[in-house]
């Protein structure tokens, strides 16, 4: 019997739904993944609870998740990177390859960034979906799907201190000025700053936008230790329970709330 | 005959007199220098007619004047790189040479930076001054004592771009934001920045303070002509006139003003 | 009357030959380029002699030329910088776009770099070729195609003086050894390097591979007259003399000789 | 009774003697250490056993040992940031402040650098010495006099990996190349090194000179467990046994080997 494609499609504010959607095929150098467990935060409630993160507004229906991982399930053309079958986290931007910041390096500030719910590009709380195989990265065998997830959330922590040109040994200070001061989050438009400080003590302020180029890295730390991350996730729900699992994350229960997107098996009840 | 050390001192708020003071012997690894030219700026506007610059005040008797070229007139002990005789622009920085930031190569934000005219230390609007060798460095034969005066503003610039990071023809926004913003003047105490924007578009905002470690850079180029200066000098001042250059700078009259401090002779109305 | 494509084609050491391929169409994100100016040097003179530079050797016939200039005719889809009509400079690099040095913005040391005469990938010496629209960039109106052609060696220049880190006024050593040394070409397999002296001065040693993301600069910088290239070019030939203009490069005569693949009119002669 | 300075005394070649010398007293902007720990290294040895490293020879009798701890003892004026009885790790660098390489924090390439047992300058395995309090660091309650010695080995560690620019999370190959190579101990005066390759993947070589500006961090990281060096010591000799420490050291027995330079008592036979 044929699979489907269950998703979790947000269609207004406070209005997710579930439904059924056709099974995408790769293009070239694309593959498809089979989702299994995908992290949620504060912006994916954003996006429920008010249609909205800032200027990004959600116009028309849109699947929700952007901290994926999976198996990869068929490949595209010109596919090399990959095989099918293999464990893999799934870094959400997809940028255009071609303007000056992705010429550079910079495609986190991609001229035309798609990246993984964010309006109008659809997420990946969802069976099935198909992602440029060069953003799709192995996961080490000692690493499961949960950890997987959570490669995205601690790859924007990595970046920011990479952005703030952090050394091996160097002090952090997370919240304070020393050096150089990282911003990361999105606040107000304007916010009121002490240049006169800055200037006088050479500050430096240095915005960081979601990350690049650190994939690897993430998994390298968990894969060897370095950083321990299993014990944050606190909840895991089946993606035919996602609302439960949006609420928990809306009434801050816990940690780190995972969604289980894979079809359920009587013994398939692990994270790995 | 003994010379005489004339010197500008500011008693008070408009209140400027010139006064013989006595002339300063040299400490180890100090030069005494004979200064000829030295400009003005907005700054010695700001402590002649307010007494102050934000949070730096005068409160007692200060010579005035930072923008020093001259001769060396006498060497104290351990002094290897100049000589009698050399003329020489003076980098108005006295750093302390033993903070975290001096042994870092930021002098100019040393915890005990001492720099001329700046409360409580002496200027260079005098005859005769002492400041330690290392800041103190060799005209080129085809670089005049105005031009000498000259490399601390120009200092100001040069140091700015490298803080930003300025590389080999890369274009330069003066002003407005593109990729790095320097700010390089003092303001109000805090200002309203676009944080959100920075963060968006991964700007950087670093604070330059002053210069440091560039003033071979800065007669290099004024020595080679990549830098035309000489234009920019268009008044000129005997330091018995001081009071009439500082109000040619107050009514912003032409561009540069220079005070020449050397004993004035028959002969000796050249800048070179 | 249809067009054709009149190419120069080396077939075997000291074996070049003028013939007609066909004029390609562009794919997706590609535009074809009715070319004009292309600059000889060196490597094009080793491809035919010894139909090989080091270990890139020629095994099967290949258009030469790697410096062009021309006018855009025909556009693929997706394409949205350039028009058809425009006057552009032509970036020899095709990087693969996925890999980790492309996704890092250092696509000239891509794992899968094709660039344009180097085997196997067919050059330039053409009426018409296409190419990745993302490394054409239009010429500034005061620009000619023998000025765009020239940037390619510019570029490699220009990209050298980034990797040494040099930054405005720095003092710029062309040999010897002073705070970071670049390499740009490739001599021997191996050299001997006094790495004791590298130690104890802390210098650093840089291998700078062909050039990326710099042909916006180096246009900018022919715009404006920092640059004044017009008078390197000596000999200009039309495509079908172009034994002669390789021969007048490899005799070393005169400066840059210039190979023009336009369609010869009686009233176009000029290189603008 | 007053005390005396028992100090170990290279007078030549294999010729390791134990003599008395004069308590020095510290000058202005020095402090007067009472020697503890004080590690030695492959050096040591080299100086005992050749009279020379490379072009550094041995001409006069000279104190060896350059990895010291102790007690702060006295003060030369103008010392502000350690007080008597703080115990400290010593930097062994006394640079001149005034270079050009001083003057931007390189002070570890100083033109007169003066390092500890370097020829002429006498080193600390000593009961008593001198030093410019700026290269003194008080150690955390935490960490013991042998950790404080060690601080000097893991500084060049920690200083090599600066130079390579490495950042939070990066890969590490202690040997072979990936990305940048840096080059820390002297080895012959020349290397053969594949400079094409060097070229074609764009590396980097970067000498390391001992190090500069990171005694606090190591510091901070013995002291917060992220470095745990206790085990590395596996032999300790008061200085009247130097002989047999220097013989242990010359044998490669166990790992690091300690002097221990205070006056024994019976019940101070500790560490800390």
């Amino acid at each position: 019997m044929a699979d489907t494609n269950l998703s979790l499609v947000l269609h207004g504010i406070k209005d997710l739904r579930l439904e059924e959607r056709p099974i995408p095929e790769p293009g070239r150098h694309e593959v498809q993944i089979s989702i299994r467990s995908v992290g949620l935060c504060g912006s994916d409630v954003s996006y429920w609870q008010k249609g909205r993160i800032g200027n990004l507004v959600v116009t028309k229906p849109m699947v929700l998740g952007h901290e994926p991982s999976g198996v990869v399930s068929k490949l595209g053309s010109g596919v090399t990177n990959v095989r099918v079958g293999d464990r893999v986290a799934v870094e959400p931007n997809r940028p255009c390859g071609t303007c000056c910041y992705c010429k550079r390096g910079r495609y986190n500030i991609c001229s035309d960034l798609h990246y993984l719910a964010t309006p109008p590009q659809d997420g990946c709380i969802t069976r099935y979906f198909c992602h440029p195989a060069t953003f799709v990265y192995k996961l080490p065998d000692n690493v499961n799907f949960d950890e997987g997830a959570l490669v995205q959330p601690l790859a924007l922590g990595f970046y920011a201190c990479e952005r703030g040109g952090l050394k091996v040994g160097d002090y952090l200070l997370v919240t304070g000025a020393a050096g150089t001061v990282v911003q990361v989050g999105l606040g107000g438009a304007t916010t009121q700053i002490p240049l006169t400080m800055v200037t006088l003590k050479e500050l430096n302020i240095a915005g960081s936008s979601r990350f690049a180029n650190n994939y690897e890295k993430v998994l390298e730390a968990i894969s060897t230790g370095r950083l321990n991350v299993r014990q944050l996730v606190t909840h895991r729900f089946p993606i035919e329970q996602a609302l439960q699992a949006y609420t928990a994350t809306l009434n801050r229960e816990g940690a780190k709330v995972i969604i289980d997107c894979s079809r359920q098996q009587p013994d398939n009840h692990q994270s790995d």
